[in-house]
């Protein structure tokens, strides 16, 4: 089982569906970046783990579909709406059915498993709440929703503290808890700690979930040195009280997590990880090539061996 | 002002909106055939109207837009939605746009109004009524909506009856009643005068408002031999209790209308129509050029000087 955000956990995502087999793997993701986009339900984590199994995602932008087009967008611009939120035509087509299949009252976990049969994907993906859940950020220039700070924002505005709005009263995707619990193991993707792993921990009874299972609960680093590989993670993880580095990260998982996966870059935090009773191994988690990915989740995967 | 359909009596208007300052025109349209598709809210006949008078209406077809691509439609029948209503990507983003502003609140008279303005279309388009009305028909192959019957099923079905869904309790758009009755001329253009025109006369006030009008209220026939030049109107005129010919046609209006434009071959219909309290107008009413619409509204034209 994977518990991940959108493009950066996507590449574990990947390597393990290459390397596993598919219809074995779980995903669970993040949904507190969804958004409603000229009347759409748009679930980006969501989009981008289905289209990544689906083979169909677009590698350089690491959102939407390869090859898509942006007709409908181009003319809602030409008709005066906002469209800095990039949609296109095939991209369209998901949140159309997804939008027309929640609004005739299925939850949003059983659309997802439509799409995924549609799209071909063999594995299973589990939105983390069939409920609302919003990440509202309160910035230096106002509060705003998730997408407003990444895209529109371009994650420029100083963060002074976010919330998770919907969270408290939100209840775990059906099966999600037993699935935790059941797993043979459970990785952390390299994805933002505070914007797409905090969202699934702070579901009521994920967390405690994690902390009971006896599957090895493993997770990767999505930074080194201080510094994310894309994103801006390290610049939020002062909001969640930590520093922004992997040993941060290892203080704010240590309550679950058996193993972090490091960079050699970070290998002079282990004796500091290992001091939070988190145990430590140093990989090459920098993922620029499918072979990265599959190393990587192979890497992984000797953990439970 | 002009009260009309889609396909049939787009070609009046746009004869109309040649030859005559198109700021001056009002052009109201049937919202009956309105639907909801994957949750968009599409109004066809509206759409059409829009389309012709910013001059991008597919000439060929008589809906859409002229060149559109079908993109968005090709992914949705790939993810398993019927496709038998083809909307194409440009057009999407008009129905994305008036969806999210229905959401929003605004009556469709006024979303109508913004989509012109930003198609660059002068004249005044006016949906018959900002409430929902549907037309229901009862067929051998059970209740259909318009759409289903026309699109879906190609108007084979036999008609038993129809009726239009919420017409009694609907209310004309702001303005239109003050307009028809301050109207310089009138024209019922060529539209089924059963599932076009009907559902206008059938918006509570309109047709006392054509009646006490003291503009001259013309009607140009949509068929020739009891025959329509396009669709099933011949076929659903049973339905009003009329025989399936400009006479009967005249019988329907009779209340209302100063004079009925008939073509050619239904010449030997004049002293019937005249019986019927309705002046008659012969000419060549087959409109397949720009330059037949254009005569045709400068014959109309000459009917008020």
């Amino acid at each position: 089982m994977l518990l991940t955000g959108g493009t950066g956990g996507a590449k574990l995502v990947l390597g393990f569906h290459e390397e596993a087999a598919p219809e074995d793997l779980v995903v669970v993701c993040n949904t507190a970046d969804d958004s409603v986009v000229h009347g759409l339900h748009v679930s980006p984590d969501v989009d981008t783990i289905v289209y990544t199994l689906a083979g169909l995602i677009d590698p350089a932008k690491g959102w939407g579909i390869q090859g898509d087009t942006f007709t409908v967008l181009d003319q809602l611009r030409r008709l005066g709406n906002e469209t800095w939120f990039r949609l296109g035509d095939r991209d369209i087509a998901t949140h159309l059915t997804r939008t027309r299949l929640l609004a005739e009252g299925q939850p949003l976990s059983r659309v997802t498993a439509a799409l995924c049969a549609e799209f071909g994907v063999r594995s299973t993906v589990l939105p983390m709440s069939d409920q609302r859940v919003e990440t509202r950020l309160s910035t230096s220039e106002g509060e705003l929703s998730f997408q407003e700070y990444f895209v529109k924002a371009r994650w420029q505005p100083e963060v002074l503290s976010l919330r998770y709005l919907g969270s408290e009263d939100c209840r775990a995707s059906p099966g999600l808890l037993d699935a935790i619990r059941e797993a043979a193991m459970v990785v952390v993707c390299p994805s933002n700690p505070v914007t797409s792993i905090a969202p699934i921990l702070a579901v009521p009874g994920v967390r405690e979930a994690l902390r009971e299972t006896s599957a090895r609960v493993a997770a990767v680093s999505p930074m080194v040195q201080g510094r994310s590989f894309s994103g801006p993670a390290h610049r939020l993880m002062a909001t969640l009280g930590v520093e922004a580095s992997s040993a941060g990260l290892a203080s704010a998982y240590h309550d679950f997590v058996d193993v972090l996966v490091i960079d050699q870059g970070d290998r002079k935090l282990r004796p500091a990880i290992e001091r939070l009773g988190v145990g430590v191994r140093v990989a090459s988690i920098r993922m620029d090539t499918l072979d990265d990915k599959k190393r990587l989740a192979r890497e992984l995967l000797r953990l439970v061996d």
